[in-house]
């Protein structure tokens, strides 16, 4: 989460500047997304300008009436969709058809426990096809249940090797593979054989289910961000001709309400970063508290955790600012000063600070104990010393990497990776939300934060987090003078080109995402809601970071304006 | 600022229930005060509904032209008035006259330098009659301008004794003689004599100046609260067949701006006193945010210091719980810890605490570490010594009284008032509102916070602010078996009647006045405006506790409805 910036920066310590390019205007929050091209009449858009006149009075009754009957209406789609999945009637395929949609629209959250009775209900795979199969698999899987990759034995010939099968067998099976543990050969080798074939099957474009294999190809369901997948999929199944209209219509009442509360959100963001004027002192700051957002929309998709959205977009705020301090600006003998102070983790420990690094101080400082005041007011907890230790974890890490940039020995990969998941602020991020969630924590596993080597499941989350954010803007660190990042540092390390280089770190990052799956499956130490936030992290650093043909800076834009602005 | 409450409390230290009576709803803000009886039909109310229809876009375009139109009408009724005071041909009881009806209609803060200027012009006493004379000297030393009270021996005759006067000198006379100073000899006789002459002019009806002689004796205009005398003397201005016009529509205009401010400064308050949360967890404490805010305006009632008022109001809400805490809830066990982590003043000293206590120990530490990020923010000064050294000796202060509450000796009457100025939160106003306005402070003077004894100008205002608050509460703090007010101790020590007690205390107030005004004319050592707000708290304190016939609550309802609900 450490949002490249572009700086143009003189001789390493000497003044600095950096070009800040991003979103530093606030554009007005505006109409829903899905209100002009919405097919069914009867999904009113929520906050659209009401279609009939009157005055002040007659307005508000026509808006609390239209209110009402969109609240009645969703009131009735979800009793119905409930009972769609607790019928005893429906083919076991279509149950699971209707669970994939429901998710992929971004309205899982409303059936958790209808959802889990059906996937925890006893299943014969005996006459289940590939695409059935590989489809429970996936569910079950994603939904943090256990369930053996030997189901897929059935479709291996005598010689071991899969049997042929349709385009849709196939994408369901790559999709199902993608959620691989370390270990699991079959799996390992069902992604080899789908991903050929599928790619073959992309030459003819008039190939069936063109369109879902590139997307799956391009980025597989497993590893897509769930807010974009929503907004995407709602468009794409309102034009299949089989969709079910209530669905569609409960999945575009959710999307605009959870937009407008996004927008609420970002609302309140905005007004505390004003108020605390931190880059108005400091202005070689990043001023980018959209993007902080986007991240937590990333990390929290769920409606429910608003204020954690809220708090933890306040810390990565105030994170782009310590990183650019270390970056681009602090001199050694006060970055020593201020990582000092940090451990002290005491306001009297400000004075001997420089002016500039005293607010920033300050502003951490307060900014921490509120978030530490929201989880004692809402859970009894007192977790002060679980969050300062990741902050101070995270700037003893910026203090490495300032003495490795700053003509100290370059570090070695694995020195370095290992330092960059905690200046990527990960382990911050977690603490932050474990504890501001509050599920499932108890003094055994709020200590994970206070000792290493953190959890494993924070780990490989943190390693794709800084992996993706070395891949996404390794070529504006390199503008910078930046010696390291871990391309270069695969690259010397291993003698590798630099094409090389990113193709082993792709390849690592594959090898990480196994390690998540077997966490979301096995790992019974910590809540589900936590290691569900560890894949969404890997998910929303894949987003944020890789962008092709787009600049850093435009690819985060589009998200953004996409998810709360809708064009 | 102690916010009395009634409590019915059963044996001192065992279950306590507290009823609560106090605004807990808190009303829609709804439309100014003005624009219903404003007799001038191009008065138009800032924020009232639209007289003209149509569709958003019209309205937005019509609102955006009604508030061009009125800003510009503003700044133009602006430099008239400005013209007004620069003009040299008017006779200088007319420019004297213009100046108390702009300071009476609380639109001073525009003119300070054109008033200053005038009021320093040189000046010949020599042929000016009792009315101008008074209202003159009135005029200079509410402005904190020297002037010696010998103007006034002019209008004695050779025996010494005041001549004759008419009932518009005598007036003026009484409402001049209310700045004297200790030690000013002429002007108390000056307050005697015409008080004595007024009260009997008020026997006859008809009398002239009937109702404004009957406001002075109730509450002489040195003695009122700007934003209440604003609001009040803009309806008697307006039905004053001479008044002017333009000021009226200023006054209004500006009226009707002020209370809309003040409006969003309510809605952030308790924006964030629901969010903290506190009372929800103690449901003993005070729940009292607009009671506060109207102690922010009778202390700060000039605009720009919006911010101020916001802050101010955050830190005496914590206030009142923790009164609540040492008065009605607090275990004496308890209160020795939450004092000794208070002087601490560090989170890990929490730990040790009851739990009801952690919630409001952090809650405390986390507003005050607010405040001083804004003063570092806005001025670069790192106060967080000086503030919290006014908590940790008010915190002393509460657990004093507890002592003596709870079996201890009773204090004798000097010990309990030195002591109850703290309690009272005087000097923790006087803290955070020095350095949160920012003005002439030099280290010299902020070191007043860290060191008693306070500064006079503080504990007079601070003394007066107890002794009231003590009148205004002590049949209710009686009601609850609490020993000590100062009622109490007056009648104990000096062995009079409660009649004879409570006189005795308004002459205290009044000698202390005196001191007051001392200090607005002759303190050079802090800024004129700490002065004011000082003046301002005695003002506040009457306000707030003098309350008649009503009883404590509903009066403090009356004025928070009328300032900032407008009925």
């Amino acid at each position: 989460m450490s949002c490249a910036r572009i700086t143009v920066t003189l001789p390493y310590r000497s003044a600095k500047t950096s070009i800040q390019r991003g979103i530093t205007h606030y554009p007005a929050l505006i109409r829903p997304r899905f209100s002009a091209c919405t097919p069914l009449a009867s999904a009113m858009p929520l906050s659209s300008t009401p279609l009939i006149n009157g005055d002040n009075s007659q307005r508000k009754n026509t808006r609390q009436h239209m209110e009402e009957s969109s609240s009645k209406r969703r009131e009735y789609l979800l009793e119905e969709t409930t009972r769609k999945l607790q019928r005893n009637d429906t083919e076991s395929v279509e149950k699971l058809k209707l669970i994939d949609n429901i998710q992929q629209l971004g309205i899982g959250y409303y059936f958790e426990d209808a959802i889990n009775a059906v996937l925890r209900s006893p299943f014969s795979t005996g006459e289940e096809d590939l695409f059935t199969a590989a489809l429970r698999f996936r569910l079950l899987r994603h939904n943090g249940i256990e369930i053996s990759p030997e189901i897929f034995l059935k479709f291996k010939d005598e010689r071991g090797k899969f049997d042929e099968s349709d385009t849709l067998g196939l994408l369901s099976l790559y999709e199902a593979s993608n959620l691989g543990v370390a270990g699991e050969e079959i799996l390992e080798e069902a992604m080899e054989f789908a991903e050929a074939r599928l790619r073959r099957s992309l030459s003819e474009p008039a190939a069936p289910l063109h369109g879902e294999v590139a997307q799956a190809l391009d980025v597989p369901r497993h590893l897509r961000m769930a807010r974009l997948e929503a907004r995407r999929f709602i468009e794409q199944y309102g034009k299949q001709s089989d969709h079910d209209g209530d669905l569609l219509e409960l999945a575009i009442l959710d999307y605009n309400q959870v937009q407008a509360q996004h927008q609420s959100e970002l609302t309140e963001i905005i007004r505390w970063w004003k108020e605390l004027g931190l880059v108005d002192k400091l202005s070689f700051g990043r001023d980018r508290p959209l993007e902080c957002f986007l991240w937590t929309v990333g990390l929290l998709p769920e409606p429910k955790y608003s204020s954690v959205r809220i708090e933890l977009a306040k810390a990565i705020s105030i994170l782009l600012v310590i990183d650019d301090i270390f970056d681009t600006y602090g001199e050694m003998d006060d970055l020593i000063l201020f990582t000092d102070a940090i451990r002290r983790w005491d306001l009297e420990a400000m004075e001997g600070l420089p002016e500039y690094m005293k607010i920033c101080y300050m502003a951490l400082y307060n900014t921490t104990n509120e978030v530490c005041y929201k989880v004692l007011r809402d859970t009894g907890r007192i977790v002060l010393l679980n969050l300062k230790s990741t902050w101070i974890d995270m700037i003893e890490g910026f203090m490495e990497e300032a003495k490795w940039f700053n003509g100290g020995s370059a570090p070695k990969l694995e020195e370095y990776i290992e330092n960059g998941v905690s200046t990527a602020g990960a382990y911050m991020a977690f603490a932050h939300i474990f504890f501001l969630i509050g599920e499932g924590v108890t003094h055994q596993n709020s200590q994970l934060f206070t000792q290493k080597p953190y959890p494993k499941v924070f780990s490989a989350a943190g390693r794709i987090l800084r992996l993706w954010d070395d891949l996404g803007t390794a070529k504006e660190e390199q503008e910078r003078g930046d010696l390291a990042s871990c391309v270069q540092l695969f690259m010397k390390e291993k003698s590798l080109t630099e094409e090389e280089a990113r193709s082993r770190i792709l390849e690592e990052i594959k090898g990480l995402w196994r390690d998540l799956n077997g966490e979301l499956v096995y790992n019974k130490n910590l809540p589900l809601s936590i290691i569900k936030v560890a894949l969404n992290m890997a998910r929303a650093s894949q987003v944020v970071y890789k962008h092709d043909q787009d600049t850093y800076f435009s690819s985060v834009d589009n998200y953004v304006d996409a998810l709360f602005f809708t064009q």
